[in-house]
C-alpha cells in the first residue's frame, strides 16, 4: 500500500482540536500507511488530550507519522471570506492548504468556514482548466443501496448555467471513477419535471447537457427524488444544495428522536422489546446517518480538499479523513483533469 | 354556522376527477353548511362515479349544495404559464377562479399547473395593495406540536428582497390569525446563521426586517431547523421552498417504507408484533404525513385560492378543501389587507 499524507486543520469547526485530535489518532490507529500533519494551537491541542492520547501522540511523533505544526490564528465562521483570505497568514486553514500546495501532504481536511476554504483553496491550489469555480460534492446514500453524487453542496451560493454544466461533468466523472458506474445518469434538480419549469440558468444548463453526447443527461428531478436513486448525479446550485442537504440531516435527526420517544415504555418486557425493534430499525436506517457520509470534496481543484461539517463530532470528522484517503487512492483530481478536456463543451 | 361555497377545478392534478369528485362528496358529507361548484368535463366526471357516488351527487344537486359546471379545456402541467393563460378561456381552472371573481364562490381549490394558477389568480382576482406577487404558503407541522408558516413554496421561482420582505409580513399576519400566536417569530431560510452568509437578496431582506419594529425578526435559520419549531414563520424564495418541501415529503415516504421493510417477518407472532409497533410509530409520525397538510394558500390575493399537490389522492385533496374552509372562516385576505398598510415598510 502506498503511503498517505494528510494535513488537518485542527482549529476548524465548532469543536476544533477537541474532536479533530482524537479523530486524527483514530485514523492513525486504523490506517498504518497514513501520516498526518496536525496544524493548530499546540497549547490548546495538548489541553484537550487524555492521558492515553498524549502517549499515542508521542509515539506517532516518534514514528514520524504525526507532525504537529503551530498556527497563530484561526479563521472563524462569521468572517466574510474576502476578509478571512486577506488575514489568513498564519491561520491553521492556510497552513494546512500550503502543506498540500508544496506537496508535503496529498490532501487537506478542514471543518472551517466554507467560503474561506473555497477561496483559499482556489488561490493556493488553483482550479482545473475549464472549471470556473470548484464545487462541494458528496456521495449521498440513496434507496436500494445506490449512491448519488450531489453537487454543489454550498461552495457557490450563486451559480450560472456554465457552472451547472461544469458541475454536471465533474459529477459524472466522479460517479464513473468512485462509484464505478459505466454510464452515470445525470439530472438537474428543479421544481418540476417539465422542460419549461424552473430558473433560466437551469433551463440553459439543460439545453447544453442535452446536446452533449458524452453525458447521459436524464432531465430534471424534484426534491422528493433526492434519495430515491433515480439518478447517479444530481446537480444544483450551492444555495439549494446546502439547504436541501441540511433539511435531510435535520429530518433524519427528528425522525430518530421521535422514534425513540414513541417506543418509550415502563414495563421491563416492553423496554426489552423496544430496544430490539430500535436496533433493528437503526440498522435499516444507518445508511442515512449524516455522520457516516461526512466530508464533502471540493471538486475542480488541482489538489484534494475535504470540507467536514462544522458541527462534526469525532466519528464524522474521522469519516471526513476517510473521504480524503479515498480521494487520494482514486486520484480524483487527475482523473477529472484528464476527462475534462474531452467532456467540456468548448475549451475555455 | 355561515354557509360556505367553494369552487373546485375538477380536471386538475395528476388524477383529475378520479380524486377530486370523491373528495368533494366527502367534504359535502362532512360539512353540512358547505356548497360546491364542481367544474369539469361532465362526461369524464360521470365515468369515474361509483353507483353510490352517482346517487349522492344527484341528491346533493337536488339540495342545491352541488352544482356541476361544464368546462371545455384543461390547463396541463407541461404548459408554460404565459401560454396557458392566453389559452385559458373555457378551462376548468379559469372557470373555477371566475366563480370566485363574481362572488359566487368564496374560494377556489385546484391541483393544477402552479404557474398558471398563480398567473390567472393575479389576473382575475388581483393582488392586495403592497404585494408584488402572491406566495404559496402552508403551515408545516414542527416538533413539540408547534407549527411553522413556510413561504414561498413555489409560486415564485425568482424573488427579490422586496418580495421576501412582503412574504415575511404576510406570513407573520397568517401566524397571528391562524396559529393565534401573539408575536410570531420570523426567520429567513439561509445557508448559515451568520449575518454575512447567503445571497444578496436575503441579506437585503434581513436588513429591512431588522429595522421593522412591528416584526419579531429572529435572523437566519438553516435547512436543519425546518421542522424544529425554532421559528413561527420561515421565509424563502419559491424555488428553495419547493425543493425543500418536496425533499421533506420524499424523505418521509422513504422512511415510512424502509420502516415497514425493517419489520417484515415470517413468524405469526413477529407479524403481530410488527403491526403493533408500526401502528405505534405511525401514530407518532402522522403529524408529518404530507397528505394531512396538503393545500397551500396563494397568499396576497384579494380572494382565497388553494393549490393542492398535483399528485394528491382523495384524502389529501379533501385536506386542501378543508384548508379553503379554514381560510374562509378566518377571513385571511381581509385580515392581511387590513394589517398590510401598517406593516409594510412604505406605501407602494
Amino acid at each position: 500500500m502506498d503511503n498517505l499524507t494528510i494535513a488537518l486543520d485542527a482549529m476548524s469547526g465548532d469543536f476544533g482540536p477537541r474532536i479533530v485530535v482524537p479523530a486524527a489518532i483514530q485514523a492513525l490507529n486504523r490506517y498504518p500507511n497514513l501520516s498526518i500533519f496536525l496544524v493548530g494551537n499546540l497549547t490548546e491541542i495538548s489541553s484537550f488530550l487524555s492521558k492515553e492520547n498524549t502517549k499515542l501522540i508521542a509515539q506517532y511523533q516518534n514514528d514520524s507519522r504525526l507532525i504537529l505544526i503551530e498556527s497563530t490564528t484561526v479563521i472563524t465562521n462569521d468572517m466574510k471570506p474576502s476578509y478571512a483570505i486577506r488575514h489568513s497568514q498564519g491561520s491553521s486553514m492556510r497552513i494546512a492548504l500550503e502543506l498540500v500546495k508544496e506537496n508535503s501532504a496529498q490532501a487537506c481536511v478542514s471543518a472551517g468556514n466554507t467560503g474561506a476554504l473555497m477561496g483559499l483553496s482556489k488561490l493556493l491550489l488553483h482550479s482545473l482548466t475549464g472549471i470556473d469555480r470548484p464545487a462541494l460534492v458528496a456521495t449521498i446514500p440513496a434507496l436500494n443501496n445506490q449512491d448519488t453524487v450531489v453537487l454543489d453542496l454550498g461552495a457557490n451560493a450563486e451559480c450560472d448555467s456554465d457552472m451547472l454544466v461544469q458541475f454536471a461533468i465533474m459529477g459524472e466523472i466522479l460517479a464513473k471513477t468512485v462509484l464505478k458506474i459505466e454510464t452515470p445518469r445525470v439530472a438537474l434538480l428543479n421544481i418540476g419535471e417539465e422542460d419549461i419549469k424552473g430558473l433560466d440558468k437551469i433551463r440553459a444548463a439543460a439545453a447544453v447537457l442535452k446536446s452533449n453526447d458524452q453525458i447521459n443527461y436524464i432531465g430534471y428531478l424534484e426534491g422528493n427524488d433526492l434519495l430515491t436513486g433515480k439518478t447517479d448525479v444530481l446537480v444544483c446550485d450551492g444555495f439549494v444544495g446546502n439547504v436541501t442537504l441540511k433539511t435531510v440531516e435535520g429530518l433524519i435527526k427528528i425522525f430518530m428522536s421521535s422514534f425513540k420517544l414513541s417506543l418509550n415504555h415502563n414495563s421491563f418486557l416492553m423496554k426489552l422489546l423496544s430496544k430490539w425493534v430500535q436496533r433493528k430499525i437503526a440498522k435499516n436506517f444507518c445508511y442515512l446517518d449524516p455522520g457516516r457520509y461526512n466530508g464533502a470534496c471540493l471538486l475542480g481543484l488541482q489538489s484534494i480538499v475535504i470540507k467536514s461539517h462544522g458541527s462534526a463530532n469525532q466519528k464524522s470528522f474521522f469519516a471526513a479523513i476517510e473521504q480524503a484517503i479515498l480521494a487520494i487512492q482514486t486520484n480524483i483530481p487527475e482523473k477529472i483533469a484528464t476527462s475534462l478536456s474531452s467532456a467540456l463543451p468548448k475549451s475555455e
